[in-house]
């Protein structure tokens, strides 16, 4: 069976695992540590946890499909206006079971016996660390948070993002990367979702010496504050500015487009989609793949199953 | 297989219910809807659920034992100081389940299932409903948890306890109880957690017409500010008081006492250990049951194998 690890955070993370759980693969998701917002804030903050968010999410997409309640169960959110913050339920049970157990990751087994995942959820790092974005005016801003929403003057671009202080790996995550056949980046929000996991200690390493094919799944919109008018070539040419050229092997990219009342939610955004430009791809070392990836919903996101059968034609038998 | 229905509510429907477990009975919980203290009365009020927190005791009384971790999840308790209130995590679960499912028997077959529960736990009512006690100047208390902390004058007898609304009782609770061979009601604070039962209408009448044996255990110790200076006669008067006379089969009354270093805590919370007046007791339809059923250890609690012992032998096989 193939080894594949999907590497990220948000709901790409999700995306991906929920479209290729489907297919005969053992697959590791190993997801950023940097998230400081929301409930997973609150709780990083009171409970002296590692964050949770990403974990669970990729937990849920693991789950096997015939534990439905505790799936509705961990993404269960409290209302905003109550004493609990809007926080999600697995959320509060991940803490919970962190301080119970003592550590994420003895954590993390039971909450894979709980939600009977196929698969193994591996956080980047067990260390806690801090994201930190350089505006292009030397502005520094604090926290994965801060530069999500975006707090900072949204027009100026992010000049590079780095993790205070530095933190090594979880060796699982290292492990992971080795055995793997196939490794995917993304979708993600560039700078605080994928780009986090590559600024750990040695996870570049990892990823330049596996045997591993490696696929970067660019996003559908581009993000306000964050990759404002990026397009296809300028997201992988940030992440090939933190693993180095010729690591990459393949690139997909979604190239459908959408007109009409969907687009108006975005406009308020200040979001585009990401344009495939083509010819300032051209002398690249990686393979691009497009095609039409586009879930028919009110978001404008990659569609689960689309993805997963361009990316099986990658991954292979 | 014996049907064992034990009725109550707080940590003496916990220790029934643990010490019988081990036994080959078949064992309903039916537990009061009274409570609104604490965690669950915060629950209650911002989410418009049933209280959550007997319910969840007698759920982790009855877990399988092979589920450790999820009854240590369930009973998980975060800092009253945090943004968390005290809530155990197991009433957050409940109450998401409850907003999840649409109402609380659904949300207790979730529960069952994710805790491997063997047995029924039954919630006394299904509407909603607050306690009322009248104390003996006439002044109305309203609300378990003003009773039982208490916030009233404690040196005030209380006269009656009502429910207000009036409330049905859960037509599972009826069929349970009709359909026992022993019926225990208690341990327990005799106000705040045993008789609340007995004001759900219909109740009563189930308890009048059934063919089991109905056990009463009275406590180890005195409550301030609901039964100060109790005897064991006064707690089944009141108990007989709510129920009638003849209904009660076997009253078990603990007659062990100790002296010590134990008991000085418990004199700061003004309580004593409940004597047994035989005397008073002498012209009863029931049997009296007396042994010593302390536990070691830190609380003057019933020993749950002691009582389970004595218990067993009044249950037959």
């Amino acid at each position: 069976m193939k080894n594949v690890v999907v590497i990220g955070g948000g709901t790409g993370v999700f995306t991906v695992l929920s479209g290729l759980k489907k297919y005969p693969y053992h697959l590791s998701a190993i997801v950023t540590m940097a998230d400081d917002g929301g409930s997973t804030g609150t709780l990083r903050e009171e409970f002296g946890i590692l964050p949770p968010g990403d974990v669970r999410r990729a937990l849920v997409a693991l789950a096997a499909s015939d534990n439905q309640t505790m799936s509705e169960l961990f993404n269960f959110r409290f209302g905003e206006n109550s004493s609990l913050h809007g926080h999600s339920l697995g959320n509060l049970l991940l803490t919970a079971l962190e301080k119970i157990t003592g550590s994420l990751t003895e954590a993390l087994k039971e909450a894979v016996k709980i939600l009977n995942v196929k698969g193994d959820v591996i956080p980047v790092t067990l260390k806690k660390t801090k994201l930190h974005a350089e505006l292009e005016d030397g502005t520094i801003v604090e926290g994965e948070s801060n530069i999500d929403i975006p707090k900072h003057n949204p027009n100026l671009k992010i000049k590079r993002v780095f993790l205070e202080p530095k933190v090594t790996a979880n060796a699982d995550a290292v492990r992971a990367i080795k055995s793997a056949d196939v490794v995917i980046l993304g979708p993600g929000d560039l700078f605080t979702s994928i780009i986090p996991n590559l600024l750990v200690v040695d996870i570049v390493g990892a990823l330049k010496k596996t045997k591993a094919k490696i696929i970067y799944i660019s996003n559908v919109m581009t993000k306000f504050g964050e990759t404002n008018h990026f397009k296809a070539s300028e997201f992988i040419a940030e992440i090939e500015n933190y693993l180095g050229k010729d690591v990459i092997d393949y690139y997909v990219v979604n190239i459908e487009k959408l007109k009409g009342k969907v687009l108006e939610r975005y406009k308020h955004e200040n979001v585009d989609f990401v344009d495939y430009d083509k010819d300032n791809l051209g002398k690249s070392n990686f393979k691009t793949v497009t095609g039409s990836f586009l879930r028919k919903g009110q978001f404008l996101r990659h569609d689960q199953e689309k993805l997963a059968q361009v990316l099986s034609g990658i991954i292979g038998k």
